[in-house]
């Protein structure tokens, strides 16, 4: 695996490997000393081109845990602003010696057009509504380790509610899932499903109430602010009146269902409920599995993936 | 010791060990390899809501120092501006594996609330008017240390200047000093004094003339320029005339006589005269002895502080 | 060694010494693990008071692989914009524990200035007009390995073409490499040639068209924009019309000559063809060649220079 650009480049058992690996790291993650030197010498750069310091500073944290060499690229303060392309940009820091670059891109598509001006490695962090491949596999291993699972989500049920359409968290996502054989219902105006919502093999409804006391994950999407000015919503309050996550909501979840969410939250819009009053909330739980999850993504990549070798600590 | 967010905390027993451990911190230092393993897998996160590059780098170098990783988060480029509360980002980054937040915010209190949104230390790097607890613990190392001092200042004067009122600095030290036994004289306009100033155990005087052939030591507090504007002063001028140290006022120093400053100095405000013509002057140590002194917190409360831990250095 | 500040500071010898250094740190470059412990426990802070994502990271990837602790100050987020003065934050930096400052700043003598400030090493990475003596260096090694030579450019012929008046990165090289005996050709139009351009010891030419035939090395500098306004060149059609390198032009070159630009390139303005497209094109070299360039210069100037000591890898 020379690249992470989308999940669909990746088959059921590239995934529960990677998960597989991911429990090695949540291993090395509760150590005192939470660090293995399995990519000392190697430098993965961070190059986001659209803000998210959450994700950026997960991957870092991710490769310094496994003792790589981070570099952090910023648009806003860079030669881009010089008039330099964005292939002079990945060709430069090329040949400064990277060996994986982890890439945010408000355009789909550009970390695919990236893998062509590098020999590097090429992690997708998220571009434009296309993919959010690590989003996925956090969700997953999430999913799979809350209930038990290794390797299947047959028989479950996950229903994901808001912004479908512009979401590539929703893509990334509902690929992985229906895979490994949940049903998937999608909750959202039809305003914001995609057109070939019928070639996706998941369910609709179009209220949190037809669904909320019937599935094992409650996944809400995060509500885009600007997309309430654009007319494809009614309005905030009806908006909220179907979509939001409010108590009462909450209370008719069955016992063992989670609640999940991939941050940042907008309380009071989709999220009327305190999280921390659900017992069921893995949405924390989110956070530091996507350490975790990042690293195994890393380490498969870069460092050849025999985790035999993550058993040596770094010298405490 | 969990968090340090008040030199409140802090028993007399406690800062004589943190400065014990300061010393040991000054000794790794001054080695050719200025480096221990000692916090090594640990992750301090700077979340900085008010920008001090100062500040932060000398936490970030202390923590360097002792090997752990460092993360930095600032309110600039973060998810604070897409709305995200101060408790999600906190809890998000916790999730991530933070061992110890260093927070910074113009709000007093912020730090204190952060303890109940992690499992992880806070240590408070300056809120609002409240407390800066490691300026104090890092001036009270440098005023012992210049006077060959260990766990007292009994018998010693410090006079500080300027806007008491506002300071955060001087609030910290004028708690430490005078628990330390020192005599503490404020000097400031009454305005730039606080209200319940008679219950602080301090002296005041209305120049600098007062006391500058009598102190031990002399702390220059910033002259905040928006404070300049707000009618609390008549004017710069008039507040130079009487609050500025200038050569004049140097010469009339004891010979053993600190001059110290918190940085970053106001040139021709508060400090008329160059620092550099002083050799009473402590202000660029203070700047080292910060180093020293937030590593030996960060060492107290991440590391156990046992500093036998401290004699083996990284391999070179 | 102790300072860079300029390439007349470096005897032929300094530079070939620097040079056969640099091929040591191309072979740890290319090794699987790239890191050497050399400078463990040294701290080498960036003070970029111009904007260089490019030779920023350049310099950082440089220290992190001889593993020095790297400290970013750059003056936008920084107390200088509390009107600190630059020499107080020197002087702050150099009290928190700084062995080298790497220095970029848009006026000419900046670093040189810094050195009266601190105890450290200065490294000049690029001031107003005068000097970029690390880009000379890189473009010496670049141009040397290119040819398979060590310690001379003797016989060889060096074109650098635009706005040679207002480039430190000119400056830099034709100083290295008219001493190394090679024969340098200004390509310009007069009111971007220096005025005192006699005393230099160089030809000059009023078009690429006299000279790209013939030339070893065409070496392009980037156009400013905003000279553009000034007044100084006609227009851009004109300026591209005698100065840029276009396909037609790149036909004509020998089939041995090398292209090179120090980034970012101004693609359609002084680079009309792509330089992915000529097999003499060393840019991307240029990138690669800093890294081990710049690491020569941190281990001559921090490490004492003994090359003994590179064998020695970091534990992987």
């Amino acid at each position: 695996m020379k690249h992470l650009l989308s999940t669909h480049d990746l088959s059921i058992d590239n995934i529960v490997a990677i998960l597989d690996t991911a429990d090695h790291m949540t291993e090395i993650n509760a150590r005192p000393v939470a660090k293995v030197p399995a990519l000392r010498g190697r430098t993965v750069a961070s190059v986001f081109f659209e803000d998210s310091t959450r994700t950026r500073l997960s991957f870092e944290s991710a490769a310094k845990r496994l003792s790589a060499d981070t570099m952090t690229f910023s648009a806003a303060s860079s030669s881009v602003n010089k008039g330099e392309s964005l292939r002079d940009t990945i060709e430069t820091l090329s040949a400064m010696g990277v060996d994986a670059f982890v890439v945010r891109h408000k355009s789909s598509g550009v970390p695919a057009a990236i893998t062509q001006w590098t020999g590097a490695s090429v992690i997708n962090a998220g571009d434009g509504w296309h993919q959010h491949p690590t989003q996925a596999l956090l969700d997953t291993y999430t999913i799979t380790r809350s209930f038990g699972l290794k390797d299947s989500l047959q028989g479950r049920s996950i229903a994901i509610v808001g912004d479908i359409k512009h979401s590539r968290v929703a893509r990334s996502d509902i690929d992985v899932f229906t895979r490994l054989g949940a049903e998937v219902i999608l909750v959202a105006p039809p305003t914001l499903l995609p057109h070939n919502i019928a070639t996706w093999g998941v369910k609709t409804a179009s209220s949190i109430d037809e669904v909320v006391g019937k599935v094992d994950v409650l996944y809400m999407l995060r509500m885009q602010f600007e997309r309430m000015d654009s007319g494809v919503i009614p309005g905030l309050a009806e908006y909220s009146s179907r979509f939001a996550l409010t108590p009462a909501r909450a209370r008719l979840l069955s016992p063992h269902a989670l609640v999940m969410h991939p941050g940042p939250m907008n309380r009071g819009i989709e999220m009327v409920v305190d999280p921390s009053d659900l017992p069921g909330s893995r949405i924390l739980q989110q956070v530091a599995n996507g350490v975790s999850v990042r690293m195994a993504v890393l380490f498969t990549i870069l460092g050849g993936g025999a985790t035999a070798t993550l058993q040596q600590g770094v010298d405490a």
